[in-house]
């Protein structure tokens, strides 16, 4: 019997879609506006959901504090006012897309999840964009 | 592994929900308030998700672009300030509750959908009711 | 020194923008699809905002349950699942646009709330259109 | 072919998170300042989702009026301006986390629930705390 | 020429309404569930408004930074997670009516602020409630 | 008489915040994170409040779809996926915090809106950081 709970965080960024192999021209084809050179940016919105069973002594599936730290720590002081493509080593060669990143990041948490809980990954590029990832 | 994709889009339209095989009266037990035979309408909020491989070139399930298109041609032209029971053919012979609205909009963008893509199609008739249909 | 206190409702209805004294043409060209003859509707959001001075006994402007009653009683049992144009005495000679709507609210309202009050109402036709009217 | 259903609804309430067969020092050390002895509150939001097929007669999974009912008896009226420590039975012996509330609220609205609909709760403890629960 | 700027902001507190000058029936009825003797609590959402000029140098009317360490000391570290009947002396002898609430905040972040800026606060204390305060 | 129409937008932006005239350190000190060199961004929310005599003839204080094109004319034409220090004449001496930013677009939109007509323009650079300037 397992219950999920979802910490949500948000950080700011800046980015450009591209991929380096093609032209300019094919890369306005297919990224639009998104291809800025000079790039634009985004308030990301983030929740993340983490499954298990209820611990008996506390009540809690996870302590939120520890959630809430991991997410400050993998997420939030990695991308939090940067510039994706610049200044991370996560998208020097890989197009930060919001499907790209929800991959990122769910790795970088599930690295530091204890193994026994399931994780779930919810981003917003903005609020009409969302994507999901849970590892399957 | 696949990553889901969501779009997000509106349309506002009016209805009435009644079963022609009732009497007034059974209509008005059933669906109260929403029998009125002047209509009343809604602002309707979408949510379509989409689910696929991450493509290697791009970075993309589907470019959130198509997926745009595909919501106005297939939803927003069709029900955009309509009247669902008098101007549409869907709804013709179909009580146009949110149930069967939210398998009607699945259908609709499936038959246009990418075949390796899964489809989810979330409906808001108002902020407090939500229908949701993935096609199992 | 006063202090505003606001209560929130919302009303679902079906409406339809045309000028009578018009031909459907120019209808047509002024409200586009919103003239539609078999209707379209929108979920109505109503901020209903009151500033007075705070009773030192009770610490309120206003009971807000005695507001909630004056929307339920003025505003929701008049307009909620009704045909604006159809149904109503108040739009069967106005056009029932979100501006109309918003004074012939607030004017419901004052007429019943005790005299020493400002009224201030606020009203979204759909979460990107809202108008707002102060008697001024 | 299964259609999901939600209807939302909130709660008020005060509690304190403490394990009884703990000293104050621990319990102030696992839950913090969600240990104060007099309490403190939040303004619970639930959405109560629920699964099954449409009856062709009426369009519906269930008559969200019968869901709305069920939440008021079951959810609203026992929990709703309630101090969850001292004024319920639900959590006498539980500590009210979200996880547990959950639950608790989902065995609540399980037992009145027709047998053939599936049944998932969401309950948001702030917006920026989440649990879910589906009974699996 | 002056801009406003706004800083939300929330904390989570239990409460009860009730006027110990009055008897337990007539606080009922005035009142009414809020006037639980064990209380009840919500999640309140703040929002700062601050109105100067804009800083030729900066081009702030005010570094937000200062703002939110103001309402964190001010209202924050004060309020959160507390029972503001039994633990602050700011309601030992004012009842917590939102409004009440709403002016009390507004003197501490007005004794702190620089001279020259004007302040309006808005105060949630739940989704549909809200009240406001400007000084005036 | 007058009511107040209010269209909502918004456009997608990157920036930095410094002081050409500043060393980076001072730049740093006032501006922390906002300082990035390689930039950050943001989803930025419009709102864009017009005020005036409601219109006897199309019951209109003006026609929305004017508003609509004005702003994505003045506004998202010119920042919408831009960087906001490199791309725009706007912000090549002048710092692009919200406070510059909503004076630069109400001016955009005053200079092309009927006379008669008073502007007020909200600017959301997240959802807890607003700003507001009504030319006064």
């Amino acid at each position: 019997m397992k219950v999920s709970v979802c910490r949500k965080a948000h950080f700011n960024a800046a980015h450009r879609l591209y991929n380096p192999k093609w032209s300019f021209e094919k890369n306005q084809d297919v990224f639009g506006k998104c291809n800025n050179p000079s790039y634009h940016g985004h308030n990301y919105n983030l929740e993340v959901w983490v499954k298990g069973e209820i611990d008996k002594e506390t009540g809690y599936v996870i302590d939120i504090k520890i959630l809430k730290d991991l997410i400050k720590s993998e997420v939030e002081d990695r991308f939090d006012h940067k510039n994706l493509n610049e200044d991370t080593i996560e998208f020097k060669n890989l197009i930060p897309t919001a499907e790209n990143m929800v991959v990122v990041i769910w790795n970088l948490i599930k690295n530091k999840l204890p193994k026994h809980l399931d994780l779930k990954v919810v981003l917003y590029e903005t609020e009409r964009n969302v994507v999901e990832f849970d590892g399957k």
